[in-house]
C-alpha cells in the first residue's frame, strides 16, 4: 500500500480509529466488522470501509478488519515507529500531567528528560525522571537524539526557549504556550491553545441555547 | 452588526484574533492598522480586513482598528460575556494545571468548583478553591449554574460522570478523557485528546523528513 494516496481528511481521522483499535486490543478482540466499529464509533460502515481499505488489513467479504494489523498499519502511518523520543520543557502542573499521562508510553512515546529553571524544580523526580536545569539543555541535545519538544511554560519564556530548541536541531516542537512560535518552515510545530478551546466550546453552548 | 453573517471559518479564526488583541492592550495599543497587525499576526493584511470588517469597530481610511472595541465584540461573539462558570471535575496535575491557568479568569471564565472521588484531595485547596466529594456534584449544580464541566478524570470515569453532569442539565463539556462521550444533542462537548494531538505532529515530523 502507498501512502501517497492517503488523503488529509483520512490522516485527520486515523488518530481516533487508532483509539478504537488500541480499546478493541484491549478487550482482546481480533477482528471486527465495518458494521461492528461503525456502531462504536458513531460513523457510518460506508466511511470506515472507504478509510481503512486504504490500509488493507481485511480479508473476504464477512471476515472483518484485522485489529491488530491495522493498528499496527496506522501507527506507521502515523510515524509512531520512529518518532518517540520526547523531551519536556517545564515541570509545572501541566508538564507533570502530560508526563503522568500512561496512554503516550504505551503508544511508544517515551519522555527521555525534563527541563525547568526552578532551582526548587531541578534535581526532583517527575515520573521517575530527574529535572535537569534548562541551562544544560543544548548540552543534553547535542549527546541525545530528540524527535520532539514539548514546552509546557509561560509564554514569555517560551520564545526563547523555542529558538534555542531550533538552533540545537530539533524539528519537532508540541507547543503548550499561549504565544505562536516563530520556527524555520522545516520544523513543525503543534499547539494545543487550551483557551482557544474554552473559547470555541463557549461560542457552541452560545449558540445552541 | 448581524452575527448570522460570520462564518465558521471565521469563527474559527477569532480566538487568536484575541489573543493578538489582548496581547495589544496589555502593551497600551490603543488602534492598530491591518498592516501592522498582519505583521504580527502573520496573515496578510487583506485576511484580516476581511475578517474583523464584520465586527466594525474601524474608521476612517488610515485610522486603524480600535482595540479594545475589537476585542469586546470578538468577546461578546464568543459568548464570553455570557458563558463563565466552570466546574471542573478531577483535581490530579491536569485539573490543577487548567486551574492555574490565569488567562481564564483574565478572559472572564471563573472556575467555581473543583470535584474528585479521592478522600486525599477532597477539602484540600487548589487555587484557593476546596475541592469537594463528586458524591455532592448534582446537590451542587442543583444550587449553581454551571455553564461548562471540565473531565479530567480516567476515561472509565468520565463515561458515567459524563451521564450525571448531562443528568444535572449541564450544557457544556469541556473533555480531555481519552474516550468520546456520548450526549444528547443539546450538550455541547469539546474534547482535547492530547494524544491525538501528538500523533498528529509524529505524522508531520515524519513526512517532513
Amino acid at each position: 500500500m502507498s501512502e501517497q494516496h492517503i488523503s488529509g481528511a483520512i490522516i485527520k481521522r486515523l488518530p481516533r480509529y487508532y483509539r478504537y483499535l488500541e480499546e478493541l486490543l484491549t478487550e482482546g478482540v481480533e477482528r471486527i466488522s465495518s458494521q461492528e466499529l461503525s456502531e462504536r464509533m458513531g460513523v457510518t460502515a460506508s466511511q470506515i470501509r472507504q478509510d481503512l481499505n486504504h490500509f488493507g488489513g481485511f480479508g473476504q467479504q464477512g471476515y472483518g478488519y484485522k485489529v491488530l494489523y491495522l493498528y499496527e498499519e496506522i501507527g506507521k502511518i502515523m510515524g509512531m515507529d520512529r518518532i518517540k523520543r520526547i523531551i519536556m520543557i517545564g515541570a509545572g502542573n501541566l508538564g507533570q500531567a502530560i508526563a503522568n499521562y500512561a496512554n503516550y508510553r504505551k503508544r511508544g512515546f517515551f519522555i527521555e528528560a525534563i527541563f525547568d529553571k526552578d532551582p526548587d524544580k531541578i534535581g526532583t523526580e517527575v515520573q521517575g525522571i530527574i529535572v535537569r536545569d534548562i541551562e544544560t539543555l543544548e548540552e543534553y541535545i547535542k549527546l541525545n537524539p530528540v524527535d520532539i519538544a514539548t514546552i509546557t511554560i509561560p509564554k514569555e519564556q517560551a520564545v526563547p526557549v523555542a529558538d534555542r530548541l531550533v538552533k540545537a536541531g530539533v524539528k519537532g516542537i508540541w507547543n503548550y504556550a499561549h504565544v505562536d512560535l516563530d520556527v524555520p518552515a522545516d520544523v513543525c510545530v503543534e499547539n494545543v491553545h487550551l483557551s482557544e478551546s474554552l473559547m470555541s466550546l463557549s461560542y457552541r453552548i452560545k449558540n445552541q441555547k
